[in-house]
């Protein structure tokens, strides 16, 4: 090569490399969000409109305005067109698998023994732990719930559904004093639970936990055990909590004391624990709550369906207690997103107390994001857009006929919205939901199996 | 032309004619529905698996299973997809124009006189009643409204809009006796409403009527004169009965009645009446309401979340009085679609009568279509697919995720479904939402128009 042409070259490498570092000034990032009404969720609700966000791995990394798109680039950038862009909802209790058997037997008096359990100990399996969860999971993801708190039997194959799916999972095995398809003998789920918080301990998106089903459910032996390996493991314990009159009653009478004082005399509530439901409350079983810590998980649409009442979880979030928006499993509530139950919540306790302007659209997305994360005890890493969170973000799309017009973007998620209003759906950075569809999961298959294994299901229920 | 080449094509064309007549026992109708889960809501509520239901020009011509597909032949041929064909629903009352003020100052107390009032006087006007009825028309045609029952200022530019979108309207020009941004002078509403009732009187569409606002809010010398109008003309009085307190009090304080003797004791309540809300009702009410014959309109979500109450429409049903489902408009309950209401209804009844075996589903779908029908006196005509009736056709998706399984289509409908699950509408035998789009309306156009109304709104609302 000539001299002078070696020269030349040079010079223009050393152009290119001029230009490409002006260019580089950018920061590289995985995914920029922009063009939408950012809730922040942060201790100050700030609001910032024409939002940016921006994600690298599985971390926030910057927030702002659009000044933020001089600073940052990414493989992919999202326009929300003015849309809503939200921490992820938090759904703090479920139990995804029954999605199977959703619509059957809604309404029938006593169900819980009529039906569900009957049901349970012929169908209930591995698989359709997994194929359950993997639907329910599905239809969180479309609903805009990017962590769920999970309760069931076979719960290792629905945290692997939860996984494929994408989803942030507390996930808990369901533990109870009477024989189940996944526990003949006593003891049995117990075990079946430690294994599975020693295989998953360390996943990075499922928390594997123990979920002794209710007070009057579960022997106080093993309750004592759970407490003991709930400490040893440092993992959650999610439970059902004054949720029946029935429970109340029998607690009282076998140990004088309500459900709440009989489970902190076991030493159960403390902040690991998260207690669904909650009606059968008094007053001061709601300071002792608050004392211990714990999570609340607030199911209004399963806790009138079932006629049972009205939790006082406005009251424990007024108190500053650790109150989270939960579905229940879709044989009780039937639906998992969580922006249907900020509708129920925002309106069913302004009937309870009869004041208009109780429980304002502010104060459900608190519930159903960073109440959610406080919830969970992670509300460090979950709950709310804030630089060096976990990547958990929502766009609600505001070009839909319903969604129109926005005064308030609080109060149209809240009494507007509807769950196929959600858009985009990242969970840990990554994107499981984009225009409205599904990207980790073949939902076409699931549909498919779900619709097969419910002919199975009709069989069954026909000899109960 | 040659004998025999006559006689050939003599022959030819009877062969034709043979051959097209065997094509022709296919009857010609318009539309065909095919492969869905029929509900028809007739008298005995039966559910046809695989149904056909077959439309010609604005009416049901024929319903069953596959075996019509080799009697008729369509235009157009829509295949539900294993989808859940139904009745149009009916919406008993909604005040559609307040589309343009959707989630603005929700919540706060005394909205009415505080926000609301003030703000009509200086934003209606024909251009936002029209503007606003159109988008409202069009949330509620999307979401399977084929039928509502309006109030409003301006309610001919209303009317204009809901036959654009193509919906069926009982359309009532709102009369109270405050000066109005229609009515400065006295007795100028009710002229309104006259000349309204006369240009619509015939409209295969529209049917127009009067709408005293309330029993407290109008002249005992208006809702006489209105009486004798409603009867004149034989067209409806849609009318707020029972909703407030504040209302029931000052009734009794100024005539020793309760809001329906009053109202009664005027000769107002017939068979041509539709009452809203009705909360506050005695026992001798509902008897009083039931031997008269009106209709009765039931918002639940509006009610509750104005934390006033819930109306004891279960009650009025289960003694076979004429129930429909209402929205009230949309600064009240904030979505127009009645499958949200059915969800409500379905659930706070249970918790209203601690039983969870109160209204099941299918009451819901009843309330939300016969019901609705007989709220508006038009059962012979609608609110049930049987040959005869009026082709206000729907079809729900069940290909979405949240849809399935089912198990129980009403229960579907009713603890599943959302507004966007509605694929298909079809009004007075016109398509007018097809793949869950609205195909009547430029609904971009309409959005656009509401973004930039909105933009005013907030400039006078910072004012007040
Ligand atoms: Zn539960
Ligand atoms: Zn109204």
């Amino acid at each position: 090569m000539k001299n002078y042409l070696k020269g030349a070259l040079l010079l223009g490498s050393l152009f290119i490399v001029g230009c490409s570092s002006l260019v580089e000034k950018k920061e590289q990032a995985n995914i920029i969000i922009k063009n939408g009404t950012l809730l922040t969720m942060n201790d100050k609700r700030e609001i910032i409109e024409n939002g940016v966000i921006v994600i690298k791995n599985n971390k926030i990394i910057s927030i702002g305005n659009e000044d933020l798109l001089n600073k940052y680039t990414a493989n992919k950038v999202i326009d929300a067109e003015d849309g809503i862009i939200m921490p992820g909802m938090i759904n703090t209790h479920t139990h995804a698998s029954m999605s199977v058997f959703r619509s059957l037997a809604d309404d029938v008096p006593d169900r819980l023994n009529r039906y569900i359990f009957p049901l349970e100990n012929q169908m209930v399996s591995p698989e359709m732990s997994y194929l359950g969860a993997k639907h329910g999971a599905m239809e969180m993801a479309l609903g805009g719930v990017t962590t769920m708190v999970d309760m069931y039997l076979f719960e290792e194959n629905s945290a692997e559904a939860v996984k494929e799916v994408g989803l942030r999972g507390v996930m808990t095995q369901n533990i109870i004093k009477y024989p189940t398809a996944d526990g003949k003998e006593k003891g049995e789920t117990l075990n079946r639970a430690v294994a599975f918080v020693e295989k998953y301990k360390n996943d990075e998106l499922i928390t594997p936990g123990f979920g002794p089903h209710g007070p009057h459910t579960v022997t106080k032996e093993e309750l004592l055990k759970i407490k003991e390996l709930s400490k040893k493991y440092n993992v959650p314990v999610s439970m059902h909590v004054a949720e029946t009159d029935v429970e109340f009653n029998k607690i009282k009478k076998d140990y004088k004391m309500t459900p709440v004082e009989y489970l902190d005399s076991l030493g159960l509530l403390n902040e690991r624990f998260i207690a669904a439901h909650n009606i059968f409350v008094t007053d001061s079983d709601i300071e002792l709550m608050k004392k211990r810590d714990i999570g609340i998980a607030h199911n209004m649409v399963a806790n009138i369906k079932s006629a049972k009442g009205i939790s006082p979880a406005l009251k424990m979030h007024d108190m500053g207690m650790r109150v989270g928006l939960g579905t229940d499993g879709p044989m009780s509530g039937n639906t998992l997103d969580i922006i249907g139950q900020m509708g129920y919540v925002a309106k069913l306790h302004k009937l309870d107390s009869k004041d208009r302007s109780a429980l304002p659209p502010k104060k459900a997305v608190e519930m159903a994001t960073i109440g959610g994360a406080k919830a969970i005890h992670r509300e460090k890493e979950l709950g709310s857009l804030e630089v060096g969170k976990l990547a958990d973000v929502v766009i609600v799309e505001t070009k839909s006929v319903n969604m129109n017009p926005i005064y308030d973007p609080y109060s149209a998620l809240v009494y507007s919205a509807n769950a196929s209003n959600v858009d985009t759906v990242i969970v840990n950075g990554k994107l499981i939901v984009e225009d409205k569809k599904i990207k980790t999961v073949d939902s076409k298959k699931v549909i498919k199996d779900i619709t097969e294994f419910k002919e199975k299901v009709q069989k069954v229920a026909e000899t109960l």
